[in-house]
């Protein structure tokens, strides 16, 4: 959540906080996604990082917008959570030589990143049904949709061929 | 991942990587989940830490059946991305005054655990099914139950009272 948090006082405080903070994270995953599009030897896998990177693009407007709807400035903080998954994510990847194997280890951390951003903005959008911003709900919960799909697809891949593969 | 995932050649290796990256995740919540207790408000969200805690004991005593029952050493490494959940959690702690806000924000940090718990476990099992090792992913999806249980829990918990109290 980062330095900005001291004055988190009422739910719509905390709101803005978590709106930061996935914010932040999208950001990190449109730097993140080019490149695991770059490992992945798999063409579908390869083909599927592109493919969310243009609908993380998409969410990223959201959140401007939704930023904008709320009266908030539009702001990232620091999100440590989103940090370690892609630290974590990069370390194991410079370790694998096998290219299946790498495949297996990417769709693993991506789906990491998907969990998480399926649970902040699960929570996002009961906070704001909450405080009466429907309008705002609805937004975030096209991406939400679109986060469970990408969530789907990549252990629909990861099951039917890939880890056969590298097994 | 940590200092010891150098030797990832092969699925199995994988494998007992990510074991050993939950076996920290899990010894990490062990820690956290006391301090999140003690920090609710809500009696219910309180309950609910002290009762996941004595799951998350049973969870690592699963995983250290799992290691032997796959020949590896029981062993845990260095996960960023449960620190950075559990770092990021402990900030916006020590930030909220507001106890129904607190518990929001409490609610909302174990809910980002969970999905880390989730989101491992299910590749744990769909790699030890893969590796043949039935037995193991039979295990390991008790504990991707409980997680899933968990999970609904609090959404519930923070849908039915404490963020219409906060807000």
């Amino acid at each position: 959540m980062g330095l900005f948090s001291k004055d988190i006082k009422t739910m719509n405080d905390l709101f803005v906080h978590q709106l930061q903070d996935i914010y932040y994270a999208e950001k990190q995953l449109l730097k993140a996604l080019p490149k695991m599009a770059d490992k992945a030897t798999d063409k579908q896998l390869k083909q599927g990082f592109m493919s969310h990177l243009e609908e993380t693009r998409t969410q990223v407007q959201r959140l401007e917008q939704v930023f904008q709807m709320h009266g908030a400035e539009v702001k990232a903080v620091k999100c440590p959570a989103i940090d370690g998954i892609i630290a974590e994510a990069e370390e194991i990847f410079g370790e694998v030589e096998d290219k299946q194997v790498l495949d297996a280890a990417l769709i693993n951390a991506a789906q990491a990143a998907e969990h998480y951003e399926i649970t902040r903005y699960g929570t996002l959008i009961s906070w704001a049904t909450l405080l009466g911003h429907k309008d705002v709900a609805a937004i975030l919960d096209k991406t939400l949709k679109e986060e469970y799909a990408a969530d789907d697809k990549l252990t629909k891949l990861a099951e039917s061929r890939l880890n056969k593969e590298a097994a």
